[in-house]
């Protein structure tokens, strides 16, 4: 997306840093003034980052003034723009605390990474998924129960009192990919429709005997040999397998919790599906909506807090 | 591998084609008199498959004569040289029933395919095992157990009175293979020693309670980030990990059985390992040795037989 927006409207610059995309979006006073994202992510280094960063918002910026710029998520980074400290879990979800200033050349921009989270055990980190909490609890301060956010790693985060508690990782959207594409499990990964019987066999397998997802797995490949089973059905008993095993996984999260799923597209409906047949009708928020909502709270903080 | 073999000595061809590789061995009135491998392997169809092999052994054949080939695996596939039916367990292992002629171009070849083996329920198949199986019977006609023949899949095979009862797939390998690259769970995935005290302790931990495999598979990657742990530790403990799944899986094949492991390499000291943290002392064999003296056993019964 390309709009024409005065960089005279731009008040600051939220930014969701993901490992394989750039989410920027222009906020003025009267909110959203422009939208854009990028697959250009950066490769390791304060530089390629800043580069990356001024390919997609150069023209935001105001000439001879200094436009702050938010960003959560990969660019904070061992090997992103600057290293931030993560902070430890438990901890109350104070979303303006240790921000970390980024250096850049650039005189227009000044910008703001916010912080992971980490755990000491079991060993967890997260960067950029704090935000999007950050953002759920914006619109949600008294939740109390589990948030699920859903992608390629997914995050089972326990949340009380404003505070994450704990967290873990699960790594389905990993698995999935690898096994759908790299271990050809699925002959026809992008062009699949749904069969939801499939998958909500698929989960009770797994849920209730996880040790099956090693031996299942290949079954998907045989029947397809055998029985020419429907691609969208392959995908659906993958889908369910891996869910099924990472609900069993994560069963001292969700069990007797309230639970939001946040996410998009097909990975939160898995999540949404997977837990239904569980027994917990979760909510959902968006991914992205979360994130931005997460660097607006934070925002808010900066111009009344001590960051 | 390249020799000078004169196409005198060449009284036929044992070829174990893989879907990585393509491995031959001349044999004549003494025995073995050439070895080749490419890893130049086919793409699909006959005259594909036919181009890789005269590339591999063409100057082995006798010119005006016609040498027998006999070969198993990948070749038989859809999208092999010929698709062969497959052979349904429970099956006597009769290796020279059911071969199938692979039409060829060239009058010097004649190829003979070993079929490969499938089961109804739960779905399954193999092609190119079922000859290392034929290999390691003919060397222990009386085996009456189990079978792991450890690779990128691997397969647990239950053999009695020289028949395949039944078998099951793992994909152990090929989740290795892609969380360590793909998913980046080792930075180092080529370059790492052993550690053998976390490959048990991974390995106890996704046996007794098969479902953390999902959770602490990502632990490996933030223990490296919050603790640098060794390469050697991080790839020990994701072996150890879905080793330990797949014998979780795999316990009816293995409780109370004799167990021999077929492979090479770090794969089959894998396997290895993982049976002895369950108290079962596997015997082992190599798995191109195996396909070999499969693939003679077939030939010896072609000549004394229907085939």
């Amino acid at each position: 997306m390309t709009q024409t927006v005065s960089s005279a409207m731009v008040d600051w610059i939220a930014v969701d840093w993901q490992a394989d995309r750039i989410a920027a979006v222009a906020l003025g006073a009267k909110g959203i003034v422009g939208r854009r994202e990028t697959r250009e992510v950066a490769s390791a280094g304060p530089q390629s980052h800043e580069a990356a960063l001024l390919a997609l918002i150069g023209d935001w910026l105001r000439p001879g003034g200094t436009t702050p710029v938010l960003a959560c998520g990969a660019l904070g980074a061992r090997d992103g723009w600057i290293e931030t400290p993560f902070r430890k879990v438990p901890v109350a979800l104070d979303p303006a605390a240790d921000l970390v200033a980024a250096p850049a050349s650039d005189p227009r921009i000044q910008v703001w990474v916010v912080p992971g989270l980490s755990q000491e055990r079991p060993a967890e980190v997260m960067r950029g998924e704090e935000t999007r909490i950050a953002g759920f609890l914006a619109g949600n301060p008294d939740f109390d129960g589990v948030l699920c956010l859903a992608g390629i790693t997914t995050k089972w985060v326990h949340v009380s009192a404003r505070e994450v508690v704990s967290f873990r990782t699960a790594m389905t959207g990993e698995l999935f990919a690898c096994l759908s594409s790299h271990a050809a499990l699925l002959r026809d990964p992008e062009r699949a429709g749904r069969d939801d019987g499939a998958f909500a066999e698929a989960v009770g397998q797994t849920l209730s005997r996880p040790e099956r997802l090693a031996s299942e797995l290949f079954s998907i490949r045989a029947e397809g040999l055998l029985r020419g089973i429907a691609p969208a059905t392959a995908r659906a008993r993958l889908s369910g397998l891996l869910i099924g095993a990472e609900l069993a996984a994560m069963r001292p999260y969700w069990l007797g919790q309230q639970v939001a799923v946040i996410g998009t597209g097909d990975i939160l409906d898995a999540y949404v599906r997977g837990l239904a047949e569980v027994g917990i009708v979760a909510e959902t928020a968006d991914g992205a909506s979360m994130a931005l909502a997460g660097l607006a709270a934070i925002r808010a903080g900066m111009r009344t807090g001590t960051a």
